[in-house]
C-alpha cells in the first residue's frame, strides 16, 4: 500500500501516468478479489466496507426480508424485515419481497449458514438472494458461482486489509443503480476518487489471508483447546459457538451472572483484547439479538464475550488466556 | 497515518486498549478538521469523500436545487434541479426547494462564489443552504461560522490527505438521518467501522495545508506566470480560470482547434502531469458542462486542460511546462 500513499498517489481517474498507475493497481486489485471468490472482475465493485456494501444493494430494493441475526447494517434499515427462516418458501409466498437476504457467517457467534440452500428456494420463486459474507471471507471457501448469490458483500478489515474499504459483488451489475451518484467511477455505479491504497492492500489480502485448511485447522487446534480448558474450569458458562457449527476463529461465550464488559476491561489489562458483543454494537446497553434469537438467557446475554484467532496467535497465548480468564471470572463473582 | 495501518489497527468501535487508541486518534482528528473550518468537533462526520458526503446529505431532501456547474456527485442525482442563481430569492419563491446548494469553488476552473450571500438569501426564506466546499479548501480561508452554512463537504486528497476519505459538516445534526444505517459509529448518524489511518492522514492536513497567504501568494506567481505566458506566446486562447476571479492553484485554459486528450498525453511524455476537463469527468466525450454554461464555444471546449499548482511546485517546472506547452499545441495545431 505504502508506494500509492507515498509516491504513486495519483487519482486514478485521471489520465496521465500517475492517475493510469493507480487506476492499473485498482485492477489488479479487482483480479485478485474476484479470483479469492470465483467471480469476474467486472462483478466487483469497491466501497468503504460491507456496511455501504450492504446499504448500496438495499437502497435498490422496496421490500426485502432478511433474517433476526443479520448485522445491523441490514437490520436497521428501514426496508428490511426480519423473519424466521424455517420455512422460507413459504414466508416468500406470503410477503412477495423483491430480495431475501442472510449473512453466511454470523458476526457475533461465527455460525455458519447454508446459503447455498437459501439461494435455490429463493430462486425457484423468482426473488433474487443477497448474502453479507463479511465474517466468513477466509475462514469458508467462497465459490460465488457454486453458491449461485446475486451479490455480497466483504469488509477488509476482516482479513488483515485496512479498516475502510470492502466490495460488493454483483451477479449480474448491469441490474443495479448506484447509491453513490457522481463522476464515472466503478463503470458509473460507485461514484467517489478511490481509495488506491486501500484497495490495493484489500486485493493482497485476498491472495494472502483466503481460506487455507491448514490454517483452518490451527485455529481450530485454538479454539478447542480454548473451548475444553472453559468447559473444565469455569462453570455456569455457556459456548455460544460450537466447533461443529462455527468458522474456527470466534469463540463467543456467555459467563453467568457478570458483566461481558467488565471482563473485556480487566482480560485488556492483561493484555488480552476481546469483544464485548459484535465491535459495531459495543458500547450499547442493548442485549445482543443474536444471543437473544439463539435463546441465551438474559444472566448468560450480560456476562458474554467474543474472542477472535488468526493465525498471528499462539498457543502460548491462548493458554495464558486461559489462567488470567479462570482468574477473573473467579474475581467478577466473587468467589 | 502508518502506525494506523501498522500496529494501532484497532476496530475504533472496540472497547479494549487497541480500539480505544483508534478512537482517541479519531476524536483527535475531528477536532483538527473542526478547528481548520471553524466548526465544533460534534458537527464533523468522517465519510469517504465528498461524493459520499454530497449524497449523504441529499438523500435526506426531496427537492433540491442546485447550480449548473456543480461536480456531478450533485448534478448527477436524481433529486437535483439545476437552476440559475442570478434570481436566487425569486427562484426559491416559485419553485419551493427543501434545500439549495452551491459549490464554494469549481473544480474545473477555480472560480469563487459568494456562498455568504446565497446563504443569506436562502435563510430569509427559510431553506437550508449547503455547499461543497471540495475545491475551496487550503485556497480560501473557510469558516463555517461567518459563511453560516447547513452543511459542507470536503475530500481528503484534495489537500495532500490520501484519498477515499472526506467529511460531512453539519451546523445542526440532530436534524438529519444516516445514509448508511448500521452500528453506531459517527453517532449514529454514518455507520461503517472508520478508516482511522485515512481520517488521521486527513485530520494532520488539515493543520498542514489549511490556507495560508504566503503559500497562496506564491501560488499566484506562478499562475501569473503561467497565464502571461500563454497569452503572449499562443494565440487562440481562452483563459478560464482569471487571476481575479478563481483560487490561486487551478488554471484552465482552453486551446482553439485541438484535443485537450492529445495534448494531455503529449505533457504527460514530458512528465508533466495536467487534466483534461475535470479528472472525475476524463475520458467522458461530453462537453464540460461548467464551460459549456460559461459560453465557451465548443471548439475551444475541447482543447481545454487544466493545470493544478501546488507549494511542491517550483517555478522551474513553470517555465519547463510554458516551453513544452507552446511546443506541443504547435505541434497539434500542425504549424
Amino acid at each position: 500500500m505504502f508506494p500509492y500513499l507515498k509516491d504513486n498517489y495519483g487519482n486514478a481517474s485521471s489520465l496521465h501516468s500517475l492517475g493510469r498507475k493507480s487506476r492499473q493497481a485498482i485492477e489488479h486489485a479487482r483480479e485478485q478479489v474476484a479470483k479469492s471468490i470465483n467471480a469476474e472482475p467486472n462483478q466487483i465493485f469497491f466501497t468503504s466496507g460491507s456496511t455501504e456494501s450492504n446499504n448500496w444493494i438495499i437502497s435498490n430494493f422496496n421490500n426485502v426480508l432478511c433474517s433476526k441475526v443479520e448485522h445491523h447494517s441490514i437490520l436497521n434499515n428501514p426496508k428490511c424485515t426480519p423473519i424466521a427462516f424455517d420455512n422460507l418458501a413459504n414466508t416468500i409466498h406470503k410477503q412477495r419481497p423483491d430480495l431475501v437476504t442472510h449473512m453466511q457467517v454470523n458476526n457475533e457467534t461465527g455460525q455458519i449458514y447454508n446459503i447455498k440452500e437459501m439461494a435455490e428456494i429463493c430462486h425457484k420463486m423468482k426473488v433474487p438472494f443477497y448474502t453479507d459474507s463479511t465474517q466468513a471471507f477466509g475462514h469458508i471457501p467462497i465459490d460465488v458461482k457454486d453458491l449461485n448469490v446475486d451479490g455480497m458483500s466483504l469488509s477488509g478489515h476482516k482479513f488483515h486489509a485496512p479498516n475502510g474499504v470492502g466490495i460488493l459483488y454483483l451477479k449480474e451489475p448491469d441490474k443495479y443503480k448506484p447509491m453513490l451518484y457522481g463522476g464515472g467511477q466503478e463503470k458509473h455505479l460507485r461514484a467517489g476518487t478511490e481509495n488506491v491504497a486501500g484497495i490495493v492492500g484489500m486485493g493482497k489480502a485476498c491472495e494472502l489471508h483466503n481460506y487455507n485448511a491448514e490454517t483452518d485447522n490451527y485455529l481450530l487446534f485454538l479454539k478447542a483447546n480454548l473451548i475444553a480448558f472453559i468447559q473444565n474450569n469455569i462453570p455456569d458458562v455457556m459456548i455460544n459457538s460450537p466447533l461443529e457449527t462455527t468458522v474456527s476463529n470466534i469463540l463467543n461465550v456467555s459467563f453467568k451472572g457478570i458483566e461481558g464488559e467488565s471482563l473485556m476491561l480487566m482480560l485488556n489489562r492483561a493484555d488480552i483484547c476481546v469483544s464485548s458483543g459484535s465491535a459495531c454494537n459495543s458500547g450499547s446497553l442493548e442485549p445482543s439479538h443474536v444471543l437473544k434469537s439463539m435463546g441465551v438467557p438474559d444472566d448468560y446475554i450480560y456476562g458474554t464475550v467474543r474472542f477472535s484467532f488468526s493465525k498471528f496467535n499462539t498457543l502460548d497465548e491462548i493458554i495464558e488466556t486461559e489462567n488470567v480468564l479462570k482468574e477473573t471470572v473467579e474475581k467478577l463473582r466473587g468467589e
